[in-house]
């Protein structure tokens, strides 16, 4: 990205160069400006929709001046809408606003602030909250609500019933948290709420924390996949940006952009959460999103076996999403020898090198070359398996 | 571009954080290896084809060590695929590999060595030499070659005609070279030339240098524009990629890709050059590209002129290609007041703010908004004007 | 900067590698946890003190959600010592706290909310404030006060007078502000303001603004020249940090960390403008900082003008300082030939190439090259000229 | 690095938005020149030296044209120069220069061409070359040799002697290569070589490859631990720069920068190597470079048990070198709860956050914090342990 920018600019220098050089610079007392709207644009990521289903980028946990964050919602939209996100939902803390002191007898007002800018930009903002109680019941996302003060009951059972009176989607947060070693415990308490209906979706990534047990849960118990950045300052502060880090995001495989059919999807469990190029997600929505990102360039080779030019035959496979992809050989053939580690950087063709092992082929094969990706997670411990089929004519 | 790539690594840093912390690390003292294909890949370079041509990526004049360059022929292939480049020449100074000395009986032998490694990536390679005379002849680039020593002639008027006999598509390179302070200076010599048809093309960007008056003389004289790296040394020497600067691209607009329809693009002044975001080549093809790399994502407007959130009004302008567009209004207008300088960078998605001046205006009118692109340049004085037609229901 | 981290992080990758080759992975379903100070360091500047004084980095203009911005005052502290500032001023603008309707009855509450968290980081905060008037007075930061509620005078004549009453340092802000062209005018107004002695300096940066014709007045009527943010969103949301671009840096050379000196400081004119690598100041201040940051690793050089290796011979000039320096000959030698254009890159050795013209010169000779730093302006249209003294011995 | 360049340019850029503005732009057709030595620096690498000896950096294993490499060696020495180091070797294939066929009279050829523009910029060449014997001998650099015809030898143990005749640093390369599993075996040829004192040093990096069996060989048999990046085409196309890898790096800690001296600190076995922020030496080297590269910046501090204000007290650790240094507490204190991972990255100040648990404390009590330096490896399972005295006054 910083390419572009840089190469523009250097343009603007050499042409000034050449001012320097060869006119005389006339003398300038007047005021310089730069618009206003300069820093002030929306990155565009890479992710394909995949068949059927448009993807949606989400991250739909996140604070304010209004609970305990350190920013203005307004900020918080202009933020997510200038990162690339499609859906965002203001969390904060259910009660007074209470570290903050900010504003206590509105509960609905950072939505209010936020929804005017939002509306401008094309960004979809979900009304929520997060309903926050002692450990061990903790703190629970209510999405898609439309008053949060008839939410705020002192028990927390109360407090989610009233949110799924107004249908709301709830998730569990960070499950760990506050527990010993960070390790999530499914108290009695969290298996009322399951069995009640009251839990949608369980964050298995909050912030940079990831549960692996709680991955487990979800699977188990088909409990949607959920993450959210638990941001409180400037995602900017949170996140390493500068080195190329970014916020959780959880994609949203939606039929539109209404905020019902985001609701349905959510309910659907048709989820992928995408952080540090790690993907987790189910087996099928992996697959059909690894596919809609590659494409194999060429898939047909003759080899001459005799030809000592045989030794690099190149399997040119490109990639135009934001992902890399982390591959390893998942099945050695005994007769092609192929890369055995590869990655599939985005933006990028990579290649498999195919080195036919000394044999007395002849004739037209066709292979499956299977490899195991390695940042697709469709359990703790279980990476997706994804196929590239070709064919060799052998002289 | 890094952020995937570190994104990809931190996940797995994230794992063995977890294995540091549960799990007791067993001993290893194994050897560890990666990959060794890990950095040959190709980078993408997001550029639109237009209607009826494909875009191809063309650097046709460089070096090795069989004239004055210091890298082995195969080197400049695999280098070139992995810039993303789809098409190159190696242009070694004709006549004995004077100063490294190398193999000086075979001037195909660059060729030779370059083109089976082409042919496994993909890459077309042409065949050519630069003929290289004493000023004020200079120096001339001759492509689509066959047999090099043919045109080793002492005279250069003998080697242009010896190439023109192979059909050879020639170009002026460096024009201002050894003259002073680098202004070209067209000699009888080179009105000889151009006559007798034997100057196809003329670079007008060579390396990092810029001759704003040979542009005009192609424009002038129907002479195709051309661009050149001249790398002798490995390009990531000779250009600063770490701060994202890159070697000069000729853009070559052509059927397919075979070479008799990149020749015949050739002839028909079908290139666009493109170094550091500058971006020099005819109207009609720079309006082409720009189109084909812009879209406008919401170009119709209701205003209220009597609400106070009408001052903020988003036209969202998405820009896919690899290029950054500099724009500045080229009209101002009496009634809409716009944001008057927008870059429309690369792979982002900008606003253009749409401010209606109070005025008592109802009813459905319509705008085009035009914007010169200081950075795509007709000529050296002179910027193409792009046109961004809206709608606006005023009430 | 990127750099060493990523490197870090691929070593990590390089052991797990080692073990999904070799051993079993363990199933893992525990947490993963990463502390939650990662992302809170504080970039090193490479600035260097001066002879006499320390070089401290302020940035004395910001606001936050007690006036018009969008973060809490505490943000601003953690924001500040993290990119590297070592005294900062939130200066909101005075009278209620009237955007955001926050806390409104107590004017000094942003300053209190910070101070603690300062101290906690060896941040030094000076308590101030943007005393807001209509054009054509302006705005004015007050900075070094006690008291806000004091100042907070309808007349802006009282209210600079109160502020003075305190003490305080007074600037005029962003002086083009709501000018047509932005192009500032000194009004009547200003000039009774400055002959009162209640303008002690002249913002001629201001967010990416600059103003040359503040920067003349400065001059010629002996003002401090000051920058400010004037940042209300976070900094990375106004700057384009991910390009390499900061905000503006006032460098103040001061005696010690105290208030008082750094007062004093202002007072005595002894600051330096930072931004996007032009630095503003006077001749006497941006010699002493250039020198400072410049080492020439060798001065000495032994030429034998009958040698063809004469032709390179390398000044290598050390500059371990952040700033680019953008250097062009000042004065051509007849003797020498010498690189006329030259960048001297932040933490990098460049060249300077000394060619000897062909001269029947022998014996021992001294030189001092004369370079224009074309970066380093101490006036609108004129920079600082630095010396580089060699001497070469012809046989 | 690319912050300030970019700055800089963007200066430039604001200059001419201004002409765009206020001036007519004069028509230009004149040549627009940037000068040629506008890439050719030198990367400084913020490595301290430590008490005694001054750190130097070295790459002693890499090939040109003259083997089977791609660049011309007066490339190998620019290149080098350029990205900061200070001492290399070409070491060539030893014999006909086989692959390439370039030359093959003149083994010295390769030295002859890189030294007098080693010597113009500084840069220390040894001459050496890689004494090729087929497996199980493997490959053996023999460096700062004076004549390479003389240790042209059929068999391998001869070469070894021939080359230790004229008193050569004879280093094991790649010990794994051509191993099953890449895992190194220590045969009877090479008990036999290490016995017959032909063994000086063993490579345990060898271009992105580690071999932590050799790296305990080392440890147990007294052998130099050696890097080398065995590189054959351009640095920048077997490493990946643009994501901040760079090519291994060994650390000579030498008297002097003579010969006799870098060769003495080799037979005293003072390296360490460096790749991709892994540190790899004797426990004495690390725990000099490291306590060389860091600064506590406050260390003492004065806590009140019944202040809320107690929970964040802050030890600042300065780190001005190229390092990241990745620590973990080695030792948890049962009064003081302190940052268990920090990671210290270069060029910025980190954070260890100070938590003293409740307890009837009261008075001056000192601690030393003991964290393990998980990248800086004194054996393949084993990390350097550094200290951070404290002292606290409880009131």
């Amino acid at each position: 990205m910083s390419k572009s920018i840089f190469s523009k600019i250097a343009n603007l220098s050499l042409i000034i160069n050449c001012f320097n050089k060869l006119i005389a610079v006339v003398l300038m007392l007047f005021m310089v400006s730069i618009t206003d709207a300069q820093n002030f644009n929306r990155k565009i990521w890479n992710i394909p929709n995949i068949p059927g289903f448009i993807t949606l980028k989400a991250d739909l946990h996140m604070h304010t001046v209004f609970s305990d964050g350190t920013v203005w919602p307004s900020f918080r939209v202009e933020e997510a809408w200038s990162e690339g996100f499609d859906v965002i939902a203001i969390t904060d803390h259910l009660g007074h606003h209470y570290k903050n002191n900010v504003d206590d007898d509105n509960f609905n007002r950072n939505y209010e602030i936020a929804k005017p800018i939002a509306d401008k930009l094309g960004l979809i903002l979900i009304k929520g909250t997060e309903i926050t109680k002692r450990m061990p019941y903790g703190h629970f996302n209510a999405l898609f609500l439309t008053d949060l003060h008839k939410v705020d009951k002192e028990d927390y059972f109360d407090a989610l019933k009233a949110a799924a009176e107004q249908d709301a989607f709830i998730t569990w947060n960070h499950p760990g948290w506050k527990q010993e070693n960070d390790i999530p415990i499914w108290d009695s308490i969290h298996e009322n709420i399951y069995k009640s209906g009251l839990m949608n979706g369980i964050e298995i990534v909050n912030k940079n924390y990831y549960y692996p047990l709680a991955f487990s849960w979800a699977n188990a118990k088909n409990i949607t996949l959920m993450s959210g950045s638990d941001i409180h300052d400037p995602a900017t502060a949170e996140f390493d940006y500068l080195s190329g880090e970014h916020r959780p995001m959880t994609l949203i495989f939606s039929k539109d952009t209404s905020l019902v059919e985001i609701k349905n999807a959510l309910l659907q469990k048709r989820t992928i959460l995408y952080y540090n190029d790690i993907l987790f997600g189910n087996n099928e929505l992996l697959t059909s999103l690894f596919n809609a990102s590659i494409n194999i360039q060429n898939a047909e080779f003759t080899i001459d076996a005799d030809s000592k030019d045989n030794y690099y035959n190149y399997i040119r496979i490109e990639n135009k999403s934001c992902f890399d992809f982390d591959l390893e050989l998942a099945e050695k053939d005994n007769i092609l020898i192929v890369t055995d580690k590869i990655l599939l950087k985005a933006n990028t063709i990579s290649i498999i090198n195919l080195k036919p092992a000394p044999r007395d082929i002849k004739g037209e094969k066709e292979y499956v070359l299977k490899y195991k990706v390695k940042n697709l997670l469709k359990a703790p411990d279980d990476n997706i398996i994804v196929d590239f089929p070709i064919k060799i004519t052998f002289i």
